[in-house]
């Protein structure tokens, strides 16, 4: 690992966008995970909503779709790309009283895909944050990494 | 803690923007913390870009604070609020191999800045990731939770 | 209503925003109203999903609400506002096979909120379509108007 | 008709973004249209404005086609695509006392246009409310439909 | 002049958002030119289809108008404020070949409008540019500066 | 160049986004300059500032690389591309007293990047202003200009 040089930066050390012309179109596919620890009481509530017709979860799913476009407006080196696929699953865990994200992400194109992945976990877990903030201001989240990543150059990680 | 009620959904259970026309214009201010834990080798590599001219920390603290100004456009049901003031500071931790993150928001208006911290923190640590993941795709976020909360009828919240 | 000017014009004919620097802060509301009609199968397969777990019309309340607080960089000469309240209920009518739209919208502002009503039934309605496309291409979205506004210099309107 | 699912769900009825990473790369062109009806002396308005130099109908224009480059912002299951080309069309109609609005979108991507034609309708009539509204608040938007599709798996519709 | 310091910056030299909670609430106008200066057959072009229907000059003024109100989202440091007003004018000077821009943006609150005029007046050139590109890839953007500001703790500056 | 006709209006003078569709996907490249002008002691600052912590010229950096990313959302008629690649370069000029900016963007496509890297050429400038404005007012930006084109049908150009 110690030879990979950050490629976020250019030959003088100035943070620079990665040039993409040169990559191949391939299919690129990233799921990134983590997951939103709250007081039984809280995940109670969240769970009982649903029985009704509010729905956190599903708030947060699409909070989590809708931030997975916007990833290129908001982490300042990636590139505008037209994501095929984003897919946000959130699931309730009433042992460990939390509730676990996992986002998908994928396209073909000339870059991957994992901030995109990232991105919609981050944003899911902050929605589930405030629409539950009223009631509890004490939920951690955590946990939030890469577990697969495919397609491209560097090849496959799997953690 | 059991009796609040989760108040971004209506007497039907629906999803709803609370009304704040009623709220008070008050000082409103949040802090919000997280980390990000890497190889002492990619710590290595951040820590020495910053000597030369390249800076992943300067970078994320950027994207945390334009994220900050974003976050009525993820989080579905936050207020669009005139932030005042948002500040992101990232600190290096040799010993436990992690950047701490931490964000502070205020404003004087009708309801809090939570949810501006959290972002910050949060598309912060992506940049962080994102900037570094040539070397490290393994590097893990967590932690993230409110420390400080002050202004507004919830009145304070230490953590 | 001969005598009124359009005022998003200057002196000259140019299109122009508003100058509400000397208007006052008051307590804003607009409410508006749409429907979408579809076949009746179409309207059966919302029904349906909903019962189970998806939600077409939570989908479009949510796209309804967040599209609101989008308004003023949708429609040129919309003024920046800071929305306190975005309402949108989707009431289906079998009757007439179609889901009816009424979106509510207010703040404490120099402007009014009609625009921000007016965007989110929009966008509820299209977001409808969206999402039954696939099974009914003939949908049609009509009676978009204005039944409700007060606030301001011009008073109250009631259609 | 009856047999066609509703594709923005998954099998367990989540709402879910179509996966498009295996679907052709066509021409794809979209043609939506509505109407905006108001009292026979805001059309004049309108007309006369435009012999001067003030012209409603070009900042409609102008509004539809920038708002169909943020459909996917707004249309929570949209894919994000390179639109090729939007065109909108807003012709009076004295007798009837309205502006037709007409659009068309085109590219060659994997998948349709539809919704950018139906974003960029809805908007420039939104405008064409927006920049007379001070005149007539009674103007009814209607009849937004899809009149042509063509390009990829489900073939070419005409209304 | 040498006494003053960048107020972008805290005690240790990072960049840093002003905080303006405690800054008062005051009328704060701006105002900013520049201009765009091209062949004499290019401005003619312009001129002449003025005369017709397209409008060069009208698109330029909407999109300075719309930049304006996307500020906060392009320069990172800049607050989100709620602007009043924001007009820009186009003035063709056929004897320098160019077109003169002019932005004037106000309002109440607790920060300046600076930024918000050049960011009006700078994409509003843009836009001119990209309209008579394919005509004249030689035009020039320059003398960019502020003219007038009032309003604030600095007080009143004239150029 | 007589000959050329502006390609943003259609046959009847109204503006129009040109139409792609057919358009090679070519690698385009265009590289902008512009320049800052500002006092000799606001120079002296910002190098100074560089050697501590704080940097100027990188935070413009940035803000150019990522207005280029909302180009098509800035520019009213320009089509949303995936660009590939920006590169914004910020070198102080002692002896002219400003800082000379210059942009290169690239992508493998249907259509140019010149508005690409005029918009981080742009920004870059108002963001350098804006850090700088407490301490110096009166800085210019200007010879905003296109160095160098090429890809497309239209073929090479430099200036």
């Amino acid at each position: 690992m110690n030879s990979k040089k950050l490629t976020h930066f250019d030959d003088n050390g100035a943070p620079s966008m990665v040039d993409i012309n040169e990559k191949e179109n391939t299919v690129r596919v990233a799921i990134a995970i983590g997951k939103i620890t709250m007081s039984s009481e809280t995940l109670k509530k969240i769970l009982d909503m649903k029985i009704k017709k509010g729905d956190v979860l599903l708030v947060a799913k699409l909070a989590g779709i809708m931030a997975a476009k916007k990833t290129e407006q908001l982490i300042p080196l990636c590139h505008s790309i037209p994501l095929s696929y984003v897919k946000v699953e959130l699931t309730p865990d009433v042992q460990n009283s939390c509730v676990n994200i996992k986002a998908k992400a994928s396209l073909v194109g000339k870059t991957g895909v994992e901030m995109e992945a990232f991105t919609a976990v981050s944003i899911a877990s902050l929605t589930i944050y405030d629409m539950c903030k009223s009631a509890d201001r004490g939920m951690i989240i955590s946990d939030i990494k890469l577990v697969h990543k495919s397609g491209g150059k560097s090849g496959e990680f799997n953690a």
